[in-house]
């Protein structure tokens, strides 16, 4: 199949007169989850990993990829005719090198420029010139055999109520409006669906786990152009966004829009998500300069989140708290009375008690549900039918998270479901004092994350222990859980943590064959006072799901952090309590006691 | 007299045809103490600080400088008709705009290419251009009007012996002929005085507090040049020299020299630290395609310390801690006694005590000896007749360190001389803290200091306290006090610490008008295991001077670092113990008694 749709693609290119086609599987909006419709690089290589690069030329089809993927991709491309290029880092790109060296001088080399970005382009144009070769762009020019191709997700647009956003969509604007004034701009260009459903405050299920709207945004002086499938729109929303200057277009009107523009404006673009198609277009209808490329300032204000969200953000993690108290305590109902519980009912029990909350929207990504040596895969996938039997021995790590009209939540826990060994209790003990270490952290506001990630990883490096992965992301309001701009981790970007900011803390401890632990806490960022030697920030944590005790060995924590461990289960207690059953009290009140 | 000196340059910049004249005040080799015979800014202007630039064109006088030195300045200028003009930031470069706005188009801008970074002369250029404006190099063009210009230094040089450095002359540059292969160079251009007295292991005292020859180093496939004051060198040394292919030539002939080289090789410059004149003379001689620009791989070699340095530190060490053993147990006793004693005396006693040794060679740098308030004035300068007198309550402070043949030596203690105040006694506890927490510290190999600076700040922070320096700076090898490349601090360095390196370790908490703490140890980066997580460093604290726990609140500290604190003054008191006088012993017992 992989190999009819290769010589059909070839046929095409003839006829357009191009060399190459390269297909680097990404969706016009540079985001994190790729929609179906996008999933090009699978659809021409039969290849489902998230990274590569497919280069199709007349005598050759390969894909490009890191080493997460040599096993999966050496797989799935047998007897595909694609063969592998094995990438040694993400970053690389040997197939950019290797297109432009192997093709003639005076080649055409083909991309889908809605799903190529513009840093690509530029540095693919930049290699081609010495080579005398062009880059084209055809958007979508898999669509000519790709009979079957997913459309556009239809489900209807909701509004994400100013009493959830604390802001409405007028006040966004005005705001964003008064920015671009600042920078000398008329317009801006959002392609990112993260960006646009937050500044109109609307939402769809378009993305699995992320409910934003697949669409474009040209915010003008007085109107937004938004591009985005209209059907989904019901006829009082269309009136409710008419009203406030929104003007609503069929997403692929997009380009031929920009084309028609004469308004004589500058343009505010993000060079780093803005796709080459589009980037392109946008060039042509406000000259060189007529654009300003920047950073865009909706991330940043975005991650501060108001009064309101912070309110909703609590509520979502109360919530949160009551389904997994009755998670952990039916799952040790039944493992006592020897009933069977596996990874993925375990996976499904959490999702039929937090779906009780008449507010809850879906899962915030796909739960990581995890038993004994499953846990030490870092990114674990739950299957049904190969999903492990939890025992009453050992770890059991279950990574999940809602949305909830409120607010979004993020929460690892891992608990012992009986008897430890000495190892699983050291690096379950040493890996809260990790999060614990973080959680009570004072520090100099202009602070990076990545100055504060050492102070997370200090209990877990005098062990000679470590975690390979970021130990904080900002989370998103009812939008993607994986957010920035602020990161606590290995590498410093240099963006400061902010009051307002709400970012994971979830170091982990990983053995590959063994267990793996990881404890995950949301904490919002706070400020702490002021004094002779600066203004302080520090962390208020949201979770309050309890922690379990029984795993610890309390002779390597240090006063504070058994302080601060008992002060937290005394709040999950006290605030749950009006929630719960009274036999739900009785049991989250033992799990509680102070240690 | 700073005016008739200005008027005298302006009728010598008619004759050369330049519409100004720039004096930065730096060195031909980008010291950081700047030798006399380049304080040209303080010639020119008056002015004695340690940064700042003057402009003089044919009506206006300027100095740029920033805040540290407003004050400083204003006095200073005052009376000479140089103007100053304040920059907001030490990186500010408001003199090149100034200068190239102020001077019509077509005009040219004279500099001593020597003392002018070849940075600096491109970013200037890349302005001038736009004006049609040109940059001249007139190597010592001050010498015109300098009557009395110190001459360079003429004490003789001495080796530093392969007992002392480890690794002979020869076996550097074997070293470093084996890298220059590597990256396709024959020659490397080397014009830091620390680099090429480590290379040839040579030793001069032409820099205050840094025994550094004053040269350049022309490293070619089978010989070096090296240009520096002829007179300087013994017969004997001479021969050695040339037996090992080290051509000597007079310091004035490295231009000329430069100039007459037709090797048609290709040359390793450092463009950090090359000055103009050099890097044009350079630039002719080699061509653009002969020439690499790159960090010098000496500067990282240099701070890997070898084992019979490490072992030279140790005893520096030692040495060290004898002498201030002494300096402590005195200062008691004369307090003691009622007998007055100054900042001044004391730093003078201290030297006493340190000279015994044969193998002393001079301070490290300019000993603080700062007691009460002025111990809150970072860069305190103590000043015979202006110093205070030490009473027996407080704080006292003293920075201060010292060359020996064999190794060199940086440290601080902050001792009570009588009863604290609760706030001294609490910042004096919470430093000490920060100074153990960075002394323990455990990290993955690959870590730069940039990462761990928040482990050693960390107890400070919970206590929103704080410090405006870095916390560690590597430690040269009888060379200078300060070197790179690692260091420990607020901003991310991308130079990862490894074994050998020696660092300082020295957090402090400063409070205007009250008192000022600093507690200061050296510490050797370590191999500490390699695991399933990875290679793991740690560091070995050298210092073996006592740490004063009479000024401690115990409550404030954890377990662990009265455990290493007890552990370190019993090392301490061990390892001096042969070393002293039965009393000093006995002294030095009660002194390192555990907590």
């Amino acid at each position: 199949m992989i190999k009819e749709r290769i010589e059909e693609l070839r046929r095409n290119m003839v006829q357009w007169g191009w060399d190459a086609a390269i297909t680097v599987g990404q969706d016009p909006h540079d985001s994190e989850y790729t929609p179906a419709r996008w999933c090009q690089r699978q659809f021409i290589s039969g290849f489902t990993g998230s990274a590569g690069v497919v280069v199709v030329t007349m005598d050759h089809a390969g894909l490009w990829t890191d080493s997460r993927y040599w096993i999966q991709a050496a797989a799935q491309l047998e007897g595909t005719g694609v063969e592998l290029h094995r990438m040694v880092s993400v970053e690389d790109c040997d197939w950019m090198a290797w297109t432009v060296e192997s093709l003639q001088e005076g080649a055409v080399v083909g991309v889908d420029g809605l799903c190529f970005s513009m840093g690509e382009a530029t540095r693919m144009e930049q290699m081609m010139a010495a080579r005398g070769q062009r880059l084209e762009s055809r958007p979508d020019y898999l669509e000519a055999i790709w009979k079957d191709r997913p459309s556009l997700p239809s489900a209807p647009v909701w509004i994400h109520e100013d009493r959830y956003a604390g802001r409405s969509m007028d006040d966004k604007l005005a705001w964003l409006r008064g920015i671009l004034k600042e920078k000398g701009c008329t317009h801006m260009f959002v392609s990112c669906l993260d960006q646009i459903s937050w500044l109109l405050n609307l939402r769809s299920p378009d993305i699995d786990y992320s409910p934003m709207l697949i669409s474009f945004a040209l915010v003008g002086p007085e109107t937004v152009e938004l591009f985005a499938l209209e059907s989904k729109f019901s006829g009082e929303i269309r009136e409710m966004l008419a009203a406030h200057g929104v003007n609503l277009h069929e997403y692929s009107q997009v380009g031929p829009f920009i084309a028609s523009l004469d308004c004589g404006g500058r343009i505010l673009i993000d060079p780093a998500t803005l796709n080459f198609e589009t980037g392109q277009a946008i060039g042509r209808a406000f000259g060189k300069d007529g654009m300003l490329a920047a950073a865009s300032p909706i991330d940043l204000e975005k991650s501060i989140k108001n009064a309101v969200e912070i309110e909703g953000f609590r509520k979502a993690y109360l919530q949160d708290g009551v389904a997994q108290t009755r998670f952990f305590m039916w799952l040790e109902n039944e493992l006592a009375a020897g009933r069977e519980v596996t990874e993925w009912s375990a996976l499904e029990q959490l999702h039929r008690f937090r779906a009780q909350d008449p507010d809850f929207l879906d899962e915030s990504f796909e739960t990581i549900s995890a038993y004994g040596i499953n846990a030490a895969i870092v990114h674990y996938e739950t299957v049904k039918g190969h999903d492990a039997r939890l025992e009453p021995h050992g770890l059991y790590m279950n990574d999940s998270g809602a949305h909830y009209r409120y607010g979004t939540t993020d929460i690892t826990r891992t608990v012992p479901l009986g008897p430890l060994t000495a190892l699983e209790r050291e690096d379950y003990t040493l890996d809260m004092m990790a999060m614990i270490e973080l959680s009570m952290a004072v520090f100099p506001a202009g602070t990076p994350g990545g100055r504060l990630d050492a102070v997370a990883r200090r209990p877990l490096w005098q062990a000679m222990r470590n975690f390979g992965h970021g130990t904080g992301h900002g989370v998103g309001n009812v939008l993607s859980v994986h957010e920035g701009p602020q990161t606590i981790r290995q590498n410093l970007k240099p963006v400061p943590l902010m009051p307002g900011m709400i970012t994971s803390n979830e170091p982990g401890i990983y053995r590959e064959g063994f267990h793996g632990v990881r404890h995950e806490n949301m904490i919002l960022c706070r400020e702490a006072g002021s004094n002779e030697f600066g203004d302080w920030l520090c962390f208020e944590t949201l979770t309050r799901t309890y922690i379990d005790t029984s795993g610890l060995d309390l002779k390597l924590m240090d006063a504070a952090q058994i302080a601060w461990l008992n002060d937290f289960n005394a709040v999950v207690y006290r605030d749950l309590a009006p929630m719960l059953t009274a036999s739900e009290r009785e049991w989250l009140k033992a799990k509680t006691a102070a240690v």
